[in-house]
């Protein structure tokens, strides 16, 4: 007598903040889970420009023009946007109503407390100049994720204390409410570890500039090739070799999928005998077979401006039939009854 | 050649909390002057129950119950909606998604300087649980003057805080704007103080329990009269008595219009030989022919639920086309160009 039902597909949300091209960094650290997962859950990638704006404001240009940048770098590592959806934050004023009201959920205190916002203030040396929009950016981040019921957010472990201050709001809501109306987020932390910048500092980055962006040029994978951090102390080639902290091995590692080749190479340098620049040889042709098609990817679409802006005007409006509802719901908690038309 | 064109109005924006009855004090401190302001300048009420839920989120029931009530206060007291319109914060979200962008043009420290927030804050209790809501409704107020493009705010002069609060964010968006997209808002201070509570108290309020309100039946309003604290060393008729800190006689000076017989009774007691009850009796006339009409019309509209909703959606749908055009002005600087249908 029971119905047979497909499960649903888990929901997950990512995003990133629209600030400059994204780079390898990004790529082993997220999107290339995201081309993964795009089969497997229902998934949501959000331009985060409304949250780049809380430390950019004076600079909104810069925040602007890489909004389209950024949807060429998922387009040029395969995101596909008919099974992905690819929104824009500041289309989407569902979730910036969804932010008012979860304000009143969240003490000052609680945010002040936030690790992850600390340390970004810290980055940022706002000390007390902050800009509130700053401060309460986890408010606007937990608007986010419960706007589209995501059930999954992939993070780095450095962002767990968001999930868990969404959860609060989400705890807190239900409870006001007396019923579920928001759902609780999971963590999805990637098994692979963060890729170092070239220089051999723990993270790339592109305000460190150390990173090689997913459009960069040959010549310019080429030259950051060259500059990459191996063993300081590999002064002559009959000299043993190191593997930690050695950037070119840790690339490899993440890029070089003939592993037993890689073992061989791995072998040959701790013993000594083997140059710098063999070793960067192999790296250079694997980054540039890894780059090439996303580049080559990334000029067919930018050819046709038209047919980003239209995808990302489309996949807002998808965006916006769940984000609306989800909005429903939470202004029947706050709203005064009556309003009638919307 | 020049066309001849009337001048426009001056807007003026005020509001209430709608946590419970209107009170006299209310009247005194800024009703009676709205009945006043709605002929010569463009008045808008905004019933605040968003601000309200700042400090209520526990109690929203209580929020939502008192818009119509404040609603029919309104009207009790002789606002015409033809001509000022009332309307309704929550049915307004194009004031939260100011809010929202408004908060990046303001730090936390500034926020917590802001002395009205501080004494707010103090009066609740709150201490280290302030809700983020609360520290940043400053901003919220900001959106919602900035919003009605208001000229005018009437505010006690405690409230002044607020308008400089406001006037910050009007000038740092349009030097980010390169263009005067908001106006500067003044403060109109009213000339008359505030009314004391009937406990002697500097300022009646509701949550002092020292309120008459607006709505008090004739035998509420004997009552209150009777508990009006005079002169406590007025202990025998024929004592001179005082009229610092009378209440009565402060009631007096604000609801009697006989001048002259008012001067003369205030002579007779500060001689001595006029018992406190024959202030009293005065006092409760006065109070008694003031609030009559107020209690019939209101009870007249109370009789018609649907007026006074159908009065309010019709008075925030008025609203929503000047709030969707500043809006409208304010995305332009925040919002990525290119979405289009809005």
């Amino acid at each position: 007598m029971s119905v047979s039902k497909a499960p649903a597909r888990k929901v997950i949300l990512t995003g990133d903040r629209p600030t400059g091209p994204l780079h390898l960094g990004h790529y082993v650290g997220s999107l290339k889970n995201r081309v993964a997962h795009q089969h497997e859950y229902q998934q949501t990638i959000l331009v985060a420009d409304a949250q780049a704006l809380t430390d950019n404001t004076d600079d909104r240009g810069k925040v602007h023009r890489n909004v389209s940048e950024v949807a060429l770098d998922y387009l040029a590592v395969g995101i596909d946007p008919d099974v992905t959806t690819i929104c824009v934050q500041t289309w989407l004023p569902e979730l910036t109503e969804l932010t008012f009201y979860y304000l009143n959920l969240v003490t000052v205190a609680r945010l002040e407390r936030n690790p992850t916002v600390k340390e970004e203030i810290r980055l940022r040396n706002f000390e007390r100049d902050i800009p509130a929009g700053f401060l309460t950016y986890p408010v606007s981040q937990a608007a986010d994720i419960t706007a589209f019921r995501a059930n999954l957010v992939p993070v780095g472990d450095d962002q767990l204390p968001m999930i868990e201050q969404t959860n609060e709001i989400v705890r807190r809501l239900n409870r006001l409410a007396d019923r579920e109306i928001l759902v609780e987020a999971h963590a999805l932390v990637p098994p692979i570890g963060r890729l170092p910048g070239i220089d051999g500092r723990a993270k790339m980055s592109k305000s460190l500039g150390n990173a090689i962006n997913l459009c960069a040029t040959p010549d310019e994978i080429r030259a950051a090739v060259k500059k990459c951090y191996t063993d300081p102390l590999h002064l002559r080639v009959d000299d043993p070799g190191h593997l930690e902290g050695n950037v070119a091995f840790a690339y490899l590692d993440a890029f070089d999928e003939d592993r037993a080749g890689l073992q061989e190479m791995k072998d040959h340098y701790v013993r000594g005998g083997l140059a710098d620049s063999k070793v960067k040889a192999r790296l250079e042709e694997r980054l540039q077979e890894l780059l090439r098609p996303m580049r080559e990817r990334r000029e067919q679409y930018a050819a046709n401006p038209d047919f980003v802006w239209d995808m990302l005007r489309a996949g807002t409006e998808r965006a916006r039939e769940t984000v609306a509802k989800t909005l429903d719901d939470v202004r029947s908690v706050f709203v005064t009854p009556g309003w009638g038309g919307r």
